[in-house]
């Protein structure tokens, strides 16, 4: 038996266990996760040093380092993470639906945990902290594959979290951890069917395009985001300004960012001007479809491939379109169906955008940066879902239940 | 350009159209699907015949002709299939959730069709039918791969669909069918990811194997079921005899029938001996554990593999457990989570087991077969999932829509 699908089936063991535990007993698990952590901060930073050390060596960009870097600050702030998440509503076993037949049989729909949650994730070493909190609160054990650049910061952590539930309800076991930087081991994990209930793989767009070729037990893509902000003819031209730079800078690397701007051609030659002033003046490079460069002398202009990019950096694609069919038509030739947003002070214009738009969420006069799991009020997220199945958008605590019927008789039988 | 890719292109198209027509259009569009139907049955009934003798040639089973099967009668109750899809509630627009944020976000949960759902489906031509029914209400184009021995059937079904639509605001595109029996076309299908949306499998256990090790895109599997009926120390006698012969017997070949009994060994020797004389007596061959066959001489001893069978015929699999602890072990051991039910006047082993039971549905006191869209009163099904993401049990037109969040504002940007 390999070592990959034993540590399954100790977290499916242990799921089992959780899965009917009641609040109070994974609220406590979870307290106890953050004490313990608080108290094992110096041997996690310490390991965190060798994952520094081991990337500055091997020429890690300085973004992916500062990703990467565990403070004492950004402990501090992991703990806060798993208070908060043991103070919101406990998911499982709400009653979701109820309702009786007409031969009598009550039938009940219950949120139940998922089972065991697989996390497949990309450098920064918070997420294996929040995943933990996270599923062990909706009731399910966890299987936790980090990057190998950070393997010695996750081994730290979960040694700690570890620490942190022995002795209390919730089974140890519940939290597993691929110790190897070894590909295969991933690839076996996303064959675990029957173990797995789920898989989460949360990093950039290669990441979740292997596990998605690769899974064949069932999978929920998150996060690659080629985000739109529409500006409509009937805009208010400041409230356009605003958005676009907030949405395109108000942080770069994030997938509700936005990439690419289309413009309205009536509105183009009054607004557009400006906007692009204030957006080279915050330091983004544009690039521009013809007119656009024809409008704007000095602008790059856009290659195809520009549309289709998800920049995460100092880059805005720029695009004058004709009409809101044409901006819709771009969206979805290019979109991700991540978040996408009209400005205009047209309800109609509006309308038909907000329905038309295929995508996780569609905004209309607000940024893209607020599809967030946080912004929208869940007190937790543990990734974006761009895909149509299960969940879209951002996920709490609910996105990562599944249900079942629950069927109460009094003998009855088909007929 | 492969074929297949057209057509999936030609219903992503289309689904773009058919997910903004209100309700009555697409009623409408369904109705008029019904009447053609009706209308083109002597033609459906010629090619179902070439299906037949082909099948006849090919050495089917009687019972897989008897599924393949097309009669005046099958085709009405396809066609007033078609009339009840149409009488349900639309579920695509459903506000499912609002609420609005501290900053004045409005933020709206909304209900909208999947797009484009593949369907790969074996023998019994309604299925084709019922799936574009209900794929077309709920807003979303379907892709149909139906077995070769009913690609005559299909092929006239699915024509007859087309020219119903034609005419009507459905687009004709809506529904694509893959005109082949050739295999290689179907592991083309399950690796469109960005064309399908939702892949269902319906059929054997071996076919959806196929389909969840092939596919790339998302998948919902269906259908296998090994079921179990537990009867506590505590059942009242007769209710567990009527259950377990409901379970058992009203129908073999269905996901949902039962196929091992698990008898509390204090109760065995008093009720199992008459249970299995009733059983033997409608034609059920037991097969038992060696408790059973101790107790009741005659009885085939029971392998370990029995238990692990789904049989869809008249055999059973008996086993003699100590307590309920042993009934939850061997249920979480061999079940297949699909519908499990235990039998006790005992509420409170009742409600361990509806708790405990990892399943999609857990019955107390009642058969295991209303496991079904209908019975639960969705008013359609398109298929059982046995799996935990997106949609668990029955499915009926809501399990095959998505959501996506609309958000309006007045200009909010995120700080």
């Amino acid at each position: 038996m390999s070592t990959v699908r034993e540590l399954a089936l100790k977290a499916k063991s242990a799921s089992r266990q959780l899965a009917v535990l009641d609040t109070e007993a994974k609220n406590e698990a979870l307290k106890a996760m953050a004490q313990q952590l608080l108290a094992d901060a110096e041997t996690i930073l310490r390991a965190n040093e060798i994952d520094l050390n081991n990337g500055q060596a091997a020429g890690l960009s300085p973004a992916l380092l500062d990703r990467l870097a565990l403070t004492p600050a950004r402990i501090g702030d992991m703990v806060e993470g798993i208070r908060q998440v043991a103070s919101l509503k406990d998911p499982v076993g709400e009653v979701i639906e109820s309702w009786v037949r007409p031969n009598g049989l009550e039938i009940a729909k219950v949120r139940v945990p998922m089972g065991v949650i697989g996390m497949v994730y990309e450098a920064r070493p918070n997420v294996t902290v929040d995943t933990c909190a996270l599923c062990l609160k909706a009731g399910s054990a966890v299987l936790l594959r980090g990057s190998a650049s950070a393997l010695n910061s996750n081994r730290a952590l979960v040694s700690s979290i570890k620490k942190g539930l022995s002795g209390t309800a919730v089974p140890v076991d519940a939290v597993q951890f691929v110790d190897t930087g070894d590909r295969g081991a991933v690839d076996e994990m996303l064959r675990l069917n029957g173990l797995l209930d789920l898989v989460i793989p949360r990093g950039g767009a290669g990441l979740i395009r292997r596990v998605v070729e690769t899974a064949t037990v069932p999978v929920i893509e998150t996060g690659v985001g080629n985000c739109h902000v529409y500006v409509d003819k009937d805009a208010d031209p400041q409230m356009a300004l605003d958005i676009i730079l907030n949405a395109k800078c108000q942080r770069y690397g994030v997938c509700n960012a936005a990439e690419t701007l289309l413009v309205h051609r009536s509105i183009a030659p009054s607004w557009l001007p400006g906007a692009v002033r204030e957006l080279t003046a915050a330091g983004v490079e544009v690039r521009g479809c013809p007119e656009t460069v024809k409008l704007i002398p000095g602008v790059t202009p856009a290659t195809e491939s520009d549309y289709a990019t998800e920049f995460l950096a100092p880059i805005l694609a720029v695009r004058i379109v004709e009409d809101l069919a044409q901006a819709l038509e771009h969206i979805q030739t290019y979109g991700t169906g991540h978040s996408e947003t009209i400005v205009t002070a047209d309800e109609a214009t509006a309308a038909e955008f907000l329905q038309r738009v295929d995508a996780a969420a569609v905004y209309h006069n607000a940024s893209t940066r607020f599809t967030d799991g946080f912004q929208y009020g869940f007190g937790a997220e543990i990734g974006i879902s761009t895909q149509k199945l299960h969940a879209r958008g951002p996920m709490g605590l609910k996105e990562i239940t599944s249900y079942k019927y629950v069927v109460k008789g009094t003998g009855q039988i088909r007929s």
